[in-house]
Formats: C-alpha cells, structure tokens, sequence
C-alpha cells in the first residue's frame, strides 16, 4: 500500500500526554509505537510498544532508536533541533528540522509568519535591556519581554508597562536573547489545526475559541464564536503556512481576533498536535491525534468535519479531583493521562463535551 | 472517591483484541494495566504498561499477576475457573468464577436461561452417539450436535440432518460431554451488549442485528431491525440475566429473533465484550470497553445512548487488502489490531460507519 503498512514502528520523541493520545491514535489504526523519553515516569510509557530512556543529547541510543522504527515524531518543539538532524541521517522525521527551528525561535517565527504577508504583533528582536527600552520607543507600553527560545504556557516572558519596569523584567527572563512585544487590542484568541500530507493534501479542522487560565489554556471551543468569513480566513492562513513549509503533520496556528484591521494576527505555531485540538478525539471522524499519524505515515488525510458544538476544558492541577463528578456526568467524555501526583499547573487529564450546533455555551 | 482511582492498575487475562481494545479504554480513564497472556506476540502487548507471558496454569506466576493489580478482568470466556478461582484469592475478578462456569458450559447455560423464564432452542445433554440419536428422536432433525465446552466462531459443533449423520459427527467433535439442539427457525440473530457495575447499577445498549459468515460475525448493525417491542423485550432478558448473576462488567447475550412465539430465544451469552458491540467505540458517548472499565472499577456506568444507525463490518483474513481503500474512505472508521499476518478465518480489524437513523442500510 502507499505509506507504512499497520504493523511498521512509529518512534516518538517526548511521553507526556500528547505522546499518549499520539500512541492511542496510531495503535487504532494498527501501528507500533516507541517512544524516547529522558524521563523516568511519563504518561506515555503506559500504552506504547517500547519505550527508550534516555536524554536528547545521547547520540548512540538515539541511533539505536532511530533504526528500531520506520519514522520518527514529536509531541512538542523543545526537542534539540540537532537531536532531530541525527535522526534524521537514518530515518523520516516529520515534522523537519527546518520547522523545527523556525517554531523555537520567536524571532524567527514572527519574521517567517510576516514574510508570507500574514501580521502578527509588532516586535523587535533585543539583545539587552537598553535595546528593550530604544525598542519600546517605536512599539510603544504595554508590551511584553519574552525569550526568543523555550517558552510555552506564559512561562519565559515579562510584561512591562513603562521605561521603569525594563531592568527588573530583563532580569526575571534570566535570557539575553530576548524579543520584545506589542499587546494587540483583541477580542478573542482562537487556533487553527492544520494537518498537511506527505502527498502534499492539506486539511483544516474548524478554528477553536480559546480562554486561558493564568496563561494556561483552559477551555477550547469549536467553532470559535466568530462569522464564517473570519473562520474562513483563519484556516486559508494556517493552510498558506503549511503549504510554504512544505510541512509534514498537525500544525496548531493560534491567532489573535482583533476589532481592528488586520483582525487577524498569528500569535505562534506548534509543530504538533496542541492541547486546543483536543474535541476533536469526540468531535470529529478523525482526531488531530489520527490525523497527525495519518500524515506522518504517508496515508489519505482523514475526515475534519466537525459533529456538533464541542466544548473542551482541562483538568489543571486539583481539578482533578471534579473527578468522580465527572464520570458520573453522562454528557463528559473523560479522559485522565494516567499522572499520579496533581501539581499546580499540571495538565491531568480533560473534559469534552458535545452539544448542538445552536447550543450556547456559558463561558 | 468511589470505586478505584485512576493511576489504579486492572490486569486483563488475554492479550487478543478485546484486550487490547479494552487496554486503550483504561487508558483514557487514566487507569494502568497489565495484561497476562500466554502467548509471545499478541495484540494487546502493544497498548499496555505490563505483560506477563505465562501459562494460564502457572499458579506462582498468577500470585505474583495478582499482586501487581487492583482488580482483574478478560477477555474470553475459556480461561480456566480454576485460574480465575485462584486469582480471586488475592484480587476481586470480575467479572467471577461461577459466571465463568455457567457460560463455558452449553449445557449450564442453557438451563440457567431458562430456569429464568428465558426461552432457548430445544436441548438435551448427551453423553454418547447413543444418547444423542435417543435425544434427536424427540427434538427432531435437523439438529447441531456440540461440544458442551470450548466452542467459539463455529469451532466444536456439527448438523445432524438425519440418523445417520449422528456416528460421524459425534467422532468429529473428539468430545463426550456434547449436547444436541434443535434447529430454530429465525429470521435474525441479535446481540445486547449490557452492564452491571458493582453497585448493581445495569445499563445497555441497543440491541445488533449480527450477520455471519462462515461462523463468524461479519457485520453488525444497531440498532437491530427490528420492531421498538422487541427490541425493548431482547433488553429486558439481558437486563434479568445480568441481575440474576449478580454480574459485574460487560455481558454479551446473543438471541434468535422467531416469526413465531416465543419471538425471542437466548443462542449464547458471553461474559465479556463482545465483537458485535464495537460499534460503540464511535456510535456511543460511552463504548462496550469502556463500560466494562466503569463496571469493574466501581464507577458509574456511562452513557449508551447511540448517535446514529452504526454499521460494524469485520475485517477478516484477506479483507485486510481493502485497508488503503478503508483509509481512505472518509465514512469509514478504521480499527487494525497490528496482527501482522492474515491466515483465513483471522480477525484483523473492524470498521464502523455511521449513518442517520433513517438511513437504509444495503446488507
């Protein structure tokens, strides 16, 4: 058949609980999985095939698990790109390393994004925090400090509303490679989840609406609350990206609405399947998770459709304990990633819920 | 909370795909599990977090299974009762030995059905040819002579369709302890698929209509088509049989549907999920796996209320080639259960679709 034939080895980097629903999906349609993870205990362990133990940097098991699978993949874009460039030497990685690379670097990112004539924030790359505050001269307060590298869930950034803020903002990011940021007057946050093939086809789920929680997302809802000619535009967007990275797998494409022109502005890409896209395991015939595994295996991208109104929130940290609510709630589908201590911020586990397309949500 | 909490680890004995199928549903509930299994290579291995490959009749290795979990389920009904027996020293089993016992036995069965008011085919155990042929003079031919124990998918019965057909089929069964039923004149056979927790909570799901080929299922359709009437009373059976056993988890009861009285007539019950249920996984908030995860855990069972007419086609031996045209198939709901050889006769995966209520299925 064309693409890897059920049976074939899937190697994933990283075991949270992407790495466990990524696992899940591909063992529905027949594959193996192996997933390398430095940690001791992670969620993904429990349902995968194998398992390798070990750190990003080791280079000889890295070659061992690179030759025990057929193609290897992500859950998340901390990876080392060199880790990936190694692999790669001896089997497919999808997404590439060139991605890989644009998606760990804002700097890069936004300075990608706005080459396709697509706006994001105003921003400037800083080297110091004297550049951060010549720089804020133009992009004006409030803005945000960020790392160009290695942040993710309001983790690595700073806002600051005036010249006087600057100093002690720099200091916190404990980063000299930093970029600065505009605020955009939005009125929502929404995402895209985009797949693109090995074949090149491309397929778009519905944009969700997100709300976040102390910078962490807490509640997806697809299709956003926003007119057809914007969710239109957001997905040609996401779409246009993938295509110009001739990328390989599930894209999540966050974006700003604005009540201003451009209304819509890209916050930041993940190379992966993202906690916004997580509906779709109910929602749709083909989850992200599926989707992902059929693009990355070389198979027809599958059906995005969405059944009805979906409604996502997470489990953070003691919200766990809703727990025995939940199951007892005939409208939750549940699912726990299997982690058995809940610390402040831990993503534990989440909740979909379908209604009618007409339903209106509470939130 | 109630019932075991997920991080909780359940053992499973057999690692074919209900195992592994029922393995992936305690995954989403956040529970671990370890599947016991004799053989070296089996689907479920792929999708847990512990093996043990071992005999049924290792009892040290058994002690040492059933220290490791918190409670044991499986997923066939010829699992020895003494294994089950010795489990159930140290760990609740469920669900328990006597059930076992009762549905590995036609003969048991059958009067336990209808000492509950339940009808079945005619039937009479036999112990010799002799017997058998004194047997068929009062219940008629033509008539299936049957191993009382040990047959699945067609394997261990055979037709008598005269006296002298009884010699020869008696020595093709290679058993004594047989019985011999009488042929029911029906125009289809149907499943229910029901819970009890172990609260004695009990829920179903609307009944298959279940069409074989060869012995072996080959598509179910939910709901059955048939009138609400029946479909209600094949329900109320199921939902007797469970209460009366004091069942806990997924009970499986396979009936004839008669155009003459009693309309309805137990074939089989099987105290597992059920290949005729899975269906569920897409046309259900709650799938017959996951169902048997709540019962036995102790959880609130969940919601069975079904979203469309669903269609399950088996995917058996060589259907397997049709995989990249299944894939492909936007309607089609793809399960491969990573057997990597096809020998006829095999299950290899299954497909769900899902149509409105009304839709008119081509079968």
């Amino acid at each position: 058949m064309t693409g890897l034939t059920p049976g074939a080895t899937i190697g994933i980097l990283g075991g949270g609980q992407l790495g466990r629903m990524l696992a899940m999906a591909a063992a529905q349609l027949g594959y193996r999985t192996h997933v390398y993870c430095p940690d001791t205990e992670f969620p993904a362990s429990q349902v995968t095939d194998r398992v390798t133990r070990a750190a990003y940097e080791d280079r000889e098991t890295l070659q061992a698990f690179a030759e025990s699978v057929d193609v290897i993949t992500y859950e998340f874009e901390n990876i080392p790109v060199e880790t990936v460039g190694w692999l790669a030497e001896d089997v497919d990685v999808f997404p590439d390393a060139r991605v890989l690379e644009v998606s760990q670097d804002r700097l890069q990112e936004k300075a990608f994004i706005n080459a396709l004539g697509i706006a994001t924030a105003p921003y400037e790359g800083v080297g110091s925090a004297d550049e951060a505050v010549d720089a804020l001269k133009t992009i004006g307060y409030p803005a945000v400090l960020k790392t160009r590298r290695f942040g993710y869930d309001g983790k690595g950034q700073a806002i600051v509303r005036s010249e006087g803020d600057v100093k002690a903002a720099w200091k916190s990011l404990g980063s000299d490679k930093n970029i600065v940021e505009g605020f955009v007057n939005f009125d929502m946050e929404i995402s895209v989840i985009v797949a693109r093939g090995r074949t090149g086809e491309v397929k778009s789920f519905l944009p969700a609406e997100n709300i976040h929680t102390n910078h962490i997302l807490d509640v997806s809802i697809c299709p956003a609350r926003i007119d057809q000619g914007l969710l239109d535009e957001a997905v040609a967007l996401a779409e246009k990206i993938v295509a110009e990275l001739n990328y390989v797998g599930v894209l999540a494409v966050e974006l700003f609405v604005s009540p201003d022109e451009p209304r819509l502005r890209v916050n930041e890409i993940a190379p992966r399947v993202h906690n916004s896209g997580h509906w779709s395991i109910e929602a749709c015939p083909t989850s992200q998770f599926e989707q992902h595994i059929r693009a990355i295996c070389g198979l027809p991208l599958g059906d995005t459709r969405l059944y009805g109104q979906a409604v996502m929130k997470n489990l953070i940290g003691d919200d766990i304990l809703e727990l025995e609510h939940l199951l007892a709630d005939s409208e939750a589908n549940v699912h726990h990633y299997g982690k058995l201590k809940a610390r402040p911020g831990r993503k534990m586990g989440h909740v979909t819920r379908l209604y009618p397309f007409d339903h209106k949500v509470d939130v």
